[in-house]
């Protein structure tokens, strides 16, 4: 199929079918990336701002990575530097840049919805680099990614996600892109952080670390982010590395050809010992590298690319 | 005429011609903007150091994008990052930049004369992107610019400017365009901030609202900018709103084909309300448009280029 | 003979030889920089990862400009916005920007060691561009450069180093660098700052500035760091110009062809004044010029480039 958006704001709304064709692109674009020139120009004379209100190096760098191997003019605008600091909306601001004539507009922002508001009062193609709670889209595609290229498939798998489900964007996204294309998902984590609610949205849901990632063919470990955790809600630490944290003595419960990965930085020594993190199991950097084709195969369809036969023709 | 300048310091000292032909050039290259490849690489091989020493993300975004149209070579270089915070001073760090072959320096300093000093002593062009509260030339060129694209002339119209023009860069470089290329200029705003010395430069100074816009064809407001002004100056944001600010009340005052402009970020609800600020008489949008076709124009003649012609032949 | 190493970490561990090919290699490129077209696209396709743990405009904008020259795809990934600052360990940044597929990592970090700790784990080329106290061997090369292209040789000639030679990155990576190409180093400064076990690296030690630079071809000043100085070592400010600054007096009891460098930033009125700094005999800016030219040499000789013969036949 065709791939018709013009943004890309969230997994909820995608059909698996659209999961499917960023996928493919993806993998026809990591091919790219294996020529001598990494280059290709599909987004040449194209302009994108990279308008990150909260900070984040990591997908910031990947997002630009991925926009100068298509050949983009980039404009990085950190809200540091922004009039946003003088007051101004986040809505004068886009529609500036959209003056500026940028042609896409990637976006983190601590309130979930920026991107769908600038995506209804703008014509530039709008981009979802995480906001608020709420998604992170290019996240998900790479998780989906990384697991179909090492297990061959997503449909009928075991995936786990441990961690601060409640407050995690990339759970959300997570679990909307396992459940469209078929895994079935197991939520753990303190009970305060992975309220039942969530069987509403298909999971599975346990407390109970040992049934969590018996069966799991892939174990997806979240960053606990102290900063942002309410302090009533988080148990503490040393109890949360007592209960859910994985490490060598965990790994013996799980099936041999588990897949353990995490959206990074890494807090090692809580959610994960320093041995599993760099361990043969672990595709942590994995993600990383497919996170740059995922990018670059998400700019190259909002721009109105049709899918993976079209780079494989270039 | 032929532009001979090598750099753009202030509008001031420029001609009527010389300002013609800035706003001709700027026409010929929006035209060029409008092709699928927005490139005119007028600059390719040129490096441009963007000298920030005041926070501006608006101007800063808005010069970069037009250099990269012009395939310059870009380099950022940020008052918080630099060694002016390690007691350097500006002649040093400006002359280190010359060292290493930097070909244009766009500044904008919180001290007034800041670029037309580095003009003195440096080989490289420099562009002034607001010095103090002397003068923001590329803004009255893209206002002077808007104005002639909307009215088809400037000679002989009524602009008025309102709001803090003893402290505003904004308004002594419109005030020399505008009086240069022949329209009459109203000044309006609080009688602390709008003070009569200003009749000396051309203009009419009144401290009634009505009388202000009654026959404007165009209405410039400026920023309310808290943050600068000083407090035994300012009579409060309500009483500025009550006196000064403009909404579909006032514009009722109006001739209906007036245009209004800001040169932004707006203060929504203070100097202008949301319904004005957005609805049809508004060119705010527009002047950020052309503020990239303007910073084009400008980089391109100080690098050399003759005029629109030039630019029209490739 | 050619360039073989991968990286470039210290210049204790190159050969005198291995340094003349950087120098020749630098004067090929500044002749091509002479050209109106300024790019060599030796590192076209090629990622460089500029990554400043410590703040430095200078020597970022140096490399910056030498890969934009050199054609690279460029990322500033600066410590204020990194999750360094998440408390994410410089192994897992560094192993990350390699899984993006970059190519070189130009790394600044107050960690002595920190880029050869990188280059044992990565597999990305790794340039110091200074670290901790240790070495900043770039700096170095353009000092060498600078000397040999003034003088025609480095061997023989007397080079005497002013200021805090303890806590100094530059003196150590000119020490070794002039040492191994036979000239011979006279260090000077405070006796708590100029220990006498810097002898045993060959140097001669005197905190008598007149011997010190009665003989002396070159006088290279260290900038004086009154924030990274132990307040209990330094003699404060006043006390240090008395005994140590020069100055148009002092001058008088040096060679007339004396050569004044200084890797900047200069505190004027303190290790040097004014008349002395913009005099005859400084080569300050040429330093500068001369910084971009090396830099561009290590890149380009890092990345594959066999030497000097190389660029000249391009």
């Amino acid at each position: 199929m065709s791939w018709t958006r013009r943004h890309l704001l969230d997994i909820q709304s995608l059909t698996a079918e659209e999961i499917v064709t960023v996928l493919d692109t993806a993998r026809a674009l990591k091919e790219v990336g294996r020529r001598a020139i990494k280059t290709f120009p599909a987004l040449r004379g194209k302009t994108v701002v990279n308008l990150f209100v909260e900070p984040s190096t990591r997908t910031r760098t990947s997002f630009e990575l991925a926009e100068q191997r298509l050949s983009a003019d980039i404009v990085n605008f950190t809200a540091e530097a922004s009039s946003l600091r003088k007051g101004e909306t986040l809505k004068d601001t886009a529609r500036n840049l959209e003056a500026m004539n940028v042609d896409f507009i990637v976006i983190r922002h601590s309130a979930a919805g920026a991107p769908h508001f600038l995506a209804r009062v703008l014509q530039a193609h709008v981009i979802n680099a995480g906001d608020g709670a709420h998604e992170h889209p290019t996240q998900a595609l790479l998780d989906l990614f990384t697991i179909r290229e090492r297990k061959g498939r997503i449909e009928g798998l075991n995936v786990t996600i441990i961690g601060d489900i409640l407050y995690s964007r990339v759970a959300r996204s997570d679990i909307w892109g396992l459940t469209k294309l078929g895994a079935r998902v197991t939520l753990c984590g303190p009970s305060t952080l992975v309220p039942r609610e969530f069987e509403q949205l298909g999971c599975r849901v346990t407390y109970d670390l040992k049934e969590a990632i018996r069966d799991a063919d892939v174990i997806n470990l979240l960053r606990i982010q102290h900063e942002r955790q309410r302090r009533t809600m988080f148990p503490g630490v040393q109890e949360y590395i007592q209960f859910f944290g994985i490490n060598p003595a965990r790994m013996a419960w799980t099936k041999p050809d588990v897949l353990i990965m995490h959206p990074g930085p890494i807090n090692r020594g809580v959610e994960i010992d320093s041995e599993t993190a760099d361990g043969e199991r672990s595709v942590i950097l994995e993600q990383v590298t497919n996170g740059m084709a995922v990018r670059m195969a998400v700019l190259f369809l909002v721009n109105g690319g049709r899918g993976p036969q079209e780079v494989i023709a270039a």
